[in-house]
C-alpha cells in the first residue's frame, strides 16, 4: 500500500491537509443549511433557526455515535470562513441603510443601547451576588459585562428574512444594536483591565480607558465622514477602468479595509463592515451598473449564499449539550437567561413613541457570538489563582447565550407580524 | 498598557488571529488584481499574468525591505480559499461544456494528450541523464514526470479572457489538459512508489498500480455517468423548494462533492470540479431560473471574483527570484524548460486537421500549481540519503514552471489572435 500514499500526498498537496475536510463540510453546510432553512421556513420560522439546528446536531454528533467536529469548529480555516460570512452579512445589513438615515435615528437608538446596556449589566451583577456570593464583586461585574453586547447578526438576518430591514423600528434595533456591541466592547475592555491590573496588582489609569473610548469614537467617526466623501470619488475615478467586475472588487476591498481598522482599534470586524455598508450607496456606482455591472447586492448575494451558513452553523456548533446535565448550572443558567432577557425588554421603555417596544427589546435580545466570545476570555482570565469564568458559569454562559439568540427569530417574527 | 490587552483579545476573538490577516489580505489581492489586471489588458495581456505579477511582487517584497509573506502563502487559510478559487474557475470552465461535447474531441484530445506525456517525460528524462549523470534512473524519471502534467487553469483563464472557450481548439486543449493532469498524477504516483519502494527495499507489485489507475478511471466514469443521471432528476425535485439560492446550493454543494471525492480517488480536487461543471447544464434548472433565480454562471461570478485572484497571486507569491543567483542552476532551469516546451509543442503533431497545433501546443504548456506541487513533492522523496528533488533542481523546476506558466498567457494569446 506505500506506492498508494505519494498519490494521497499529490492529491492533497494540491492544497493543504485542510482541502479534503473544507470541501466536505462546505458542501454539507451549503445544502444542509439550505434544506433546513427549508423545513423551519414551513414551519414559520426564520432560516437561520434552521442552520443554528444544523450547527447543533452537527456540532454534538460525537454524543451519539456520529464524527467528533470540535477540531473543526476550533479549525483557524472553518473560523476565517465564518467570520468572513458574518462580515458581509454585516456588510449588508450596512449598504441597506445610509448614513443620514441612521443620524435621523441616531439619538432614539442611542438611548435604547444605553439602556440596553446598562439593566443587564446591573442585573448580571445582581445575580452573581445572589448565586455567587462568595465571589469577588469584580467577577460580578464580569457577569454584568457578558450580558450586555447585542449580537446584530441573527436580528439583521430576521429583520431581513421578514423583509422589514428598511421599517423605523429595524433602523432603532440596528442602530441600537451596533452602539451596544461598541459599548459592551468597551465595558468589556475596562472590566478585564481592571481584572487584570487586580491580578498584577497594578492599578487601571484612566488615560488608558480614555484611549480604549478615544480609539473606537476615532474610528467610527473617521470611517463615516472620510468614507461619505471619499466613496463617491473612487466610484467615479474608477469608471476610468474597463475590466469587468470593478464595482465589486473595489466595494469588497473597502469593506475587508474598514473591517480590519476596526479590529485593530480593538472593536469587531462586523462593526467595520457595517459601517463600510452605511457609507457605501448603489448610486455611487450607477454609472458602472449603466455599461453592465451587476449592482452591488446582486454580486453579494452568492457571498452571502455561502458564507453565511458557514457562520450560522459554526455558532450552532459551538454549543454543547452536555453543558446542562447539573441542576445546579441549570438553575444559575436561568437566573442569567432571565436576567439577559429582562435587561434587554426594558428597551421598551426607551423606545420612541409609534414604534412597538416589544419588537424592539426583542430585536435586542441576542447574545450570539458575542456572548460567547465574552465568555471564552472570561475563562482566560485568572483572579485569586482561579479563572473568573470557572466550567459552571461558562456552561450557564452558554446557555443564555443559546436561549436568547435562539428565542430571539421566533418571538421577533411574530412581534413584527402581530397587528 | 495591559488594559489594552483585552480589547485586543476581545477584538481578535471575534474569530481567530487569523482574521485581521486575512481581512487586509483579502482586501489588498482583490484590489490589486483587478488593478495589475486593467494595466496588462491595455498592453495586450490577460488580466491573470498581472495577478500573478502581483503575487511575485508581494512574495519577494521581504528582498526589498518589504514585509515578510511566507508564512502567509504555507498558510492554511491562505492555501484553503486558493483553492476553493482554483476549484470553482474549474467548475466554472466544466460548466462551458457538457460531457456529449466534449466525447467528440474524446479521441482527438487523448491522443494529444498522451503525446503531451510521453514527449516530456523522454526529455526531461534525457535532461536528466545528461545534466546529472552520476543520479539513479529514478531520479531522472522524476524529473521527466515534474514536466508531464499541464495545469489547466492559466490556460483556462486566457481561453475565457478571449472569449474562446467555446471553440474546438478550446475544447481540444482542456480536455487534454484535464486528461493529462490525470495521467501525470499516475505518473508521479508509480514513479515516487518505485522511490519509495527502492528505498524501503521492497518490490512495487503491479496489483497495486492497477489499483491507482481502476480508481482514477472509476471516479471520472462515476461522476459523469452518476451526475449525468441524477442532476436533472435532482433539480426537478429541487423545484418543491421555494426559498431562494437553491440552484447556487445545490450546484456548489455537487461541485464540492466531487471536488472532495477526486482527492479521495487519488486526483486533484480541480478534475472533481470540472466534471461537476461537466454533468451540470443549464437546462437542469431552466425552471427554477423562470420563477427568478439567478442562473447559475451569473452566481458564480462574484465568487470567483473574490476567489480565484486570491489563487493566481498565491502562485505567483510562490516564487522565490533568488533561486535564480546560481549559473549552474540558471543552465540547469535552461534546459529543463526547452524539455518543457518542445515536449508539449509535440502536441502539434497530433492536432487533427483544420485546428492550429501551434495554439494547442502553446496552450498545454502551462504547469502553473501541478508542476511545483510535483517538485515539493520530490523534495521530500528521499533516495540513497538524499532527496530526489534538491535544492538547485527545486529552483530549476520553479523555474521551468514559472516560464511555461508565465510565457503561455501571452504567447496563447497572439496565437489565439493571428490571422
Amino acid at each position: 500500500m506505500n506506492a498508494l500514499l505519494p498519490l494521497a500526498a499529490a492529491g492533497a498537496g494540491h492544497g493543504s491537509e485542510a482541502v479534503p475536510t473544507i470541501l466536505l463540510v462546505l458542501a454539507f453546510v451549503v445544502v444542509g443549511a439550505k434544506l433546513a432553512g427549508e423545513l423551519v421556513e414551513r414551519l414559520g420560522q426564520p432560516a437561520v433557526l434552521g442552520e443554528l439546528l444544523v450547527g447543533i446536531v452537527l456540532g454534538n454528533a460525537a454524543l451519539f455515535g456520529g464524527p467528533d467536529m470540535s477540531g473543526l469548529a476550533a479549525s483557524e480555516t472553518f473560523t476565517v470562513l465564518a467570520e468572513l460570512g458574518a462580515v458581509l452579512l454585516l456588510f449588508h445589513v450596512g449598504l441597506e441603510s445610509t448614513p443620514k438615515e441612521m443620524m435621523a435615528v441616531g439619538g432614539r437608538a442611542t438611548l435604547v443601547a444605553v439602556v440596553g446596556v446598562v439593566t443587564p449589566m446591573l442585573l448580571g451583577f445582581a445575580v452573581g451576588e445572589l448565586a455567587r456570593p462568595d465571589e469577588s464583586w469584580m467577577l460580578h461585574a464580569f457577569l454584568g459585562a457578558m450580558l450586555a453586547a447585542t449580537s446584530v447578526g441573527i436580528t439583521a438576518r430576521v429583520l431581513k428574512d421578514a423583509d422589514s430591514l428598511r421599517t423605523s423600528f429595524a433602523r432603532i434595533i440596528l442602530g441600537a444594536a451596533v452602539i451596544d456591541d461598541v459599548l459592551g466592547l468597551l465595558v468589556l475592555a475596562v472590566i478585564s483591565g481592571i481584572i487584570t491590573a487586580a491580578a498584577t496588582g497594578a492599578a487601571l489609569s484612566g488615560g488608558t480607558i480614555a484611549l480604549i473610548l478615544a480609539k473606537a469614537f476615532l474610528f467610527l467617526a473617521g470611517a463615516l465622514v472620510v468614507g461619505s466623501v471619499l466613496s463617491p470619488r473612487v466610484f467615479r475615478g474608477a469608471l476610468a477602468l474597463r475590466s469587468r467586475g470593478v464595482v465589486q472588487a473595489l466595494s469588497l476591498g473597502f469593506c475587508f479595509v474598514l473591517s480590519y481598522l476596526a479590529l485593530r482599534a480593538g472593536l469587531a470586524p462586523i462593526v467595520g463592515a457595517f459601517a463600510a455598508g452605511l457609507v457605501l450607496e448603489e448610486v455611487h456606482f450607477e454609472g458602472h451598473v449603466k455599461r453592465g455591472e451587476p449592482p452591488l447586492h446582486e454580486s453579494l448575494e452568492p457571498l452571502i449564499g455561502l458564507l453565511v451558513p458557514v457562520f450560522f452553523v459554526r455558532m450552532g456548533m459551538l454549543v454543547d449539550v452536555r453543558s446542562f446535565a447539573s441542576p445546579s448550572v441549570l438553575g444559575f443558567a436561568a437566573l442569567l437567561t432571565l436576567a439577559a432577557i429582562v435587561g434587554k425588554l426594558a428597551c421598551a421603555l426607551a423606545t420612541p413613541k409609534g414604534i412597538s417596544g416589544l419588537t424592539v427589546g426583542l430585536g435586542m435580545m441576542p447574545r450570539g457570538e458575542v456572548g460567547l466570545i465574552f465568555a471564552g476570555i472570561g475563562a482566560q482570565l485568572v483572579l485569586n489563582g482561579r479563572p473568573v469564568v470557572d466550567a459552571g458559569t461558562y456552561a450557564a454562559a452558554v446557555f443564555m447565550v443559546v436561549a436568547t439568540t435562539m428565542a430571539t427569530p421566533p418571538l421577533l417574527l411574530w412581534s413584527i407580524r402581530k397587528p
